[in-house]
């Protein structure tokens, strides 16, 4: 890498931040498949873009149609995936927007290595919280029902664990808050910790 | 892949192009390396930006420190470098932003695959073009130093070819223009496809 400049921004993040009107930064949703973590994206999305704010989302399958079309589900490749769309993230909110992303992520070492590549941007995980007993129930993909099938191995929740953030930054209940409420306490969130 | 399920955007492209107020696109920065692509793009980025318009610039030294920090310069390398950073450069430009990349993209084949990754984003491929005797007169970073004295090996332009573009969209000659001159020539190409 020894052959490697980097350039010198011709506009900085604080421009930028300045033009748009808020703070760029990163909310990581976190959760089990089901959780409600891509529709909560999507709501929040829709809410900040209404509010004039920069933002978008990053989310797991679509990122695995494009990008990381080449990666399967192997532990190795998860770990690829997640590395991958950080960078990804990064690059998204230094050019100022709020990006909002939606993956499982279920190692607490994982995420702690999202954490440090995306840093020195602010960064948010949030734990999107039901119980496995209610995303098997809702299962809107029909993934729980191929696992318990034995269709998929090293499904998260079932045969492949996911480690409950005990350090997230903000928790939502899906089973207790509607998807409006959740956005709600969202956009509260977010003014408490003057991002907009 | 088929347990993978695409969500719908809960904001539009056109929503976004709408309240940018232009068009979102992907310009596509070819040339040696020396020829002036970062400086252009940093340029353009600059101008703009303080015409109020949502912009940034992926540059291949920058994305090498971050998503691409795996990747070396071997040919599956640099076609593997150049899939991911079309498929982020079609991310940031689906979230309504005019992207700028630099990048030496020195075969039409790559440069024609990009094109198909970025669609149906508007996409311009601009050659950035300068006499290999000037760019080597340069040598901004030493780099055709070094490879004339064999420290670099698949040097472009020295021992491994550029193919020069046949079909560009748009070009520039930094031999004969300014940074200046060129940022002009590019706005009014911008304004004359109706990006802008």
């Amino acid at each position: 890498m020894s052959n490697i400049v980097k350039h010198a921004q011709s506009v900085s993040l604080s421009q930028r931040e300045h033009k748009n009107g808020h703070k760029a930064g990163v909310l990581w949703f976190t959760g089990l498949s089901g959780s409600g973590k891509s529709t909560l994206a999507m709501a929040l999305q829709k809410e900040l873009f209404d509010r004039d704010l920069m933002v978008t989302v990053l989310d797991g399958d679509n990122v695995r149609y494009g990008l990381n079309s080449d990666l399967g589900f192997e532990e190795s490749d998860r770990v690829e995936n997640l590395r991958r769309v950080s960078e990804v993230a990064k690059l998204l909110a230094e050019s100022g927007m709020i990006v909002i992303t939606s993956f499982i992520s279920p190692y607490a070492k994982e995420r702690e290595r999202v954490r440090n590549i995306i840093a020195p941007i602010p960064f948010l995980e949030v734990h999107i919280n039901a119980s496995l007993e209610m995303v098997e129930s809702r299962d809107p993909k029909g993934l729980y029902a191929k696992a318990r099938q034995g269709e998929i191995s090293n499904f998260t929740g079932l045969d492949a664990p996911y480690e409950i953030p005990t350090h997230a930054d903000f928790t939502l209940d899906t089973e207790i808050n509607s998807v409006d409420e959740c956005v709600q306490k969202l956009m509260t969130e977010l003014t408490k910790r003057t991002f907009i």
